[in-house]
């Protein structure tokens, strides 16, 4: 057996990130219309550590998540990269989140629906702090006004768009959820007719919306993924605003 | 520390089920085109032990199965349940794999697609063979036809409709996958107009394949469920082709 | 195009079960320590339907489900059922419920963990009611006492037990959890020495839990199944006691 | 409804990348052992477009991959790669597959097990061409001999090691995955004993495998992140060499 112990540490490879992920664990999160919402998700915990150090207390992440009691607002979520980078003796830091949120949605008279749109945030401390949300809408074709046999049967899923975005001041998930659904309900061309049963392009679907974040104040980056789900395969189109700034690298891999 | 080993055995509920799951195989199965189709399955092989067996040698299982060289054919399929049943001293056996079969369709001029269809197969021997073959088999409402800028829009996936039966004599996968294509994209009304999209409704579709299935001579017990997309849930209806006879339950569970 | 509609009726085979599947809603369960947790649950909702009828109104099972405001205690769960049965004319209503449970764990001192454990609840109302529940507790070897540098590092996860049960009287979550943990962290023989690092095996593990759970007075039928992770498949046993009477069919497809 | 065609086109975002992914593909790979072995991969295929394009024939990235009847050589990688480039007149084109890639092992007399390892290529080109190969090597605690009584159960899965390349030479995936295994398997100290069941560290085991990679001739960038599976999360620590060369940004979102 080789003694690793004893190598002279010079030579060996240093480890750059360490840490812990795939916690599954009881969040709350800011909610426009009910102030807070409970929910579920997977967190990834990992600092960048500095070339000396050869491991570090990995209990110390959990710790550091217990103290927050899963309470996910946009300050507390700043205040855990610092006790990580601080208490882990750290370069950087980082803390990545995905749940699914919840937003009731009137369809009809007496009927609401339960949506649920997967969110993630991703945010770093190194010598600047940086939180990237990302959020994904589904997108169906219209369906038409509900009758008295029940629920007018889907169409079907066409697909998804999800957007990635850093801001400025504070935007509520529920902001961009309406932005996107709006055109993707509104906006475009969902034509039907029996010889010809046009549908959306991703193109035009992710170039509608680029455009129309492009011009919300608040947003200063975004990139936007649309994906148009078929038998066996999916088509896609994505862009990036402004195209000069590429994002910092979030990943616990 | 509880003394497990020595505690009498009559007082002790016997073990029911044992073996091996999620075994991740290369196999070979059936093709009408082609003779044979190389594909990945996912494998799990069990036996029903006799009340005074306490365990089984695990090994043999995989052992068996390495024997048959992944070749998935029907008559193999039955030899290994006598292999199992044998080698294992077991009152039943059981063998059930999920695989991906590929189908090349031709979808216009100089185009074709690889349909990706999941199938599974479940088979068991007691005092008689039993085999229940499952196929799900994806549901998209018509594109029109191609043009010159390339693939039209996929409208998205509506659901899928899946397919399990017991035969008198070998039906070929793709001959159910026809069957059940032929009713969604040609005898089903797919009517998209501006005022009002209509699309299939779950109960209209299931009948429509059950009442398709119910003719053919080979086919002797079915059960058909159709599954319709929606954001965030799905709609589903299901049959069972003769009702009096239930199928023998299946799982690794 | 065959026309559908118009067929008569008697020759179609009928809808068997209809409803709506895979809800991503938010629910509130009975927790001892807190009285109730907030969790996420997939749902599934759906009826046997007489044999005259053509379809249900899809859209009543969500407003069902939103009248009771995601609170699934034993009282609400039966009466959601009772709803369904009455709202939809069916001639049994069946819910299924998946959720993560969460369990606050000392560990030593300052050393609190967040133990995940998925549980299932699916009830039916037919003549009589029905309720099963099942977890799924996680086995992992028992690690050494926390030291300076930190968490001890994990042996890696040995595999998961599931328990599947009807009650005569309620039983917390918790309950069942602390007595599958307490079997196999202290009673089985987890026994590692550099020559023979002996482990557990899947009968003993699920024999030990059967026998445990079989003194229960609370506990009218239930099954265990264990299994054990290797590379590339998994190994596991299975029991059920009293073996006599087999559970009803619970499932949405 | 807005307009969208006819909005002047340089006032509006352009497309970055667009293409096709999720295609459930049958695909021949190379194997040091027997030549080529059928496997299924996943496929994601697409381009980076310049600025005037607006969209592309996404149909053409299907009959690309038909044509070459699913040959994953490192060849005809780089060659459906050229044609994405040609035909769809890019900028730049990405070719990324995920597939099992099965291994037989002998574990003692008369027992062969399968090994499944799930490999990667990501491969681009632009001006110059690029490729990356993942490889993800499970780790289980080594088992005892074999005894009569079969299968030794297993002692779970401690973790996974996942090992990212760019090689200057071909290399056979049987060699990283000999590699890692030697290091796991023998290498490194698995210590059972009764009172302090030591294990590996994933700080450890991550440079020991960097350590031996980086004295691979063949091999001029690699990382390496092993991760160790606790109880509701996983540690992880990661590497990579030479640090000052990050890798091209390779994924279909």
């Amino acid at each position: 057996m080789k003694d690793i112990q004893s190598q002279p540490d010079h030579r060996r490879i240093s480890i750059k990130k360490v840490g812990v992920k795939d916690i599954s664990y009881p969040v709350t999160v800011l909610d426009k219309a009910n102030k807070v919402q409970k929910t579920v998700a997977t967190v990834n915990m990992y600092v960048n550590l500095p070339h000396q150090f050869k491991g570090t207390h990995m209990s110390r992440f959990i710790e550091i998540l217990n103290d927050f009691h899963g309470e996910i607002k946009l300050k507390s979520f700043h205040h855990i990269l610092e006790e990580m980078k601080d208490k882990l003796q750290a370069e950087a830091a980082h803390l990545e989140l995905e749940f699914p949120y919840f937003l009731k949605k009137k369809r009809g008279p007496g009927r609401t629906d339960m949506g649920e749109y997967i969110c993630r945030m991703h945010g770093s401390l190194h010598k600047e702090k940086d939180l990237i949300l990302e959020i994904e809408v589904p997108i169906a074709p219209p369906t038409p006004v509900q009758t008295d046999t029940g629920l007018p049967e889907s169409l079907g899923l066409w697909g998804i768009a999800t957007i990635s975005l850093r801001f400025r001041h504070f935007i509520w998930i529920e902001e961009i959820i309406s932005m996107v659904e709006e055109i993707t309900t509104h906006d475009l061309q969902w034509s039907f007719t029996a010889k010809n049963n046009n549908t959306l392009s991703v193109e035009e679907t992710a170039t509608a919306i680029g455009d129309t974040i492009a011009n919300h104040r608040d947003i200063n980056w975004f990139t936007v993924t649309v994906e148009n789900f078929a038998k066996g395969f999916s088509t896609f189109a994505s862009l990036e605003w402004p195209e000069a700034s590429p994002p910092i690298q979030h990943s616990a891999h």
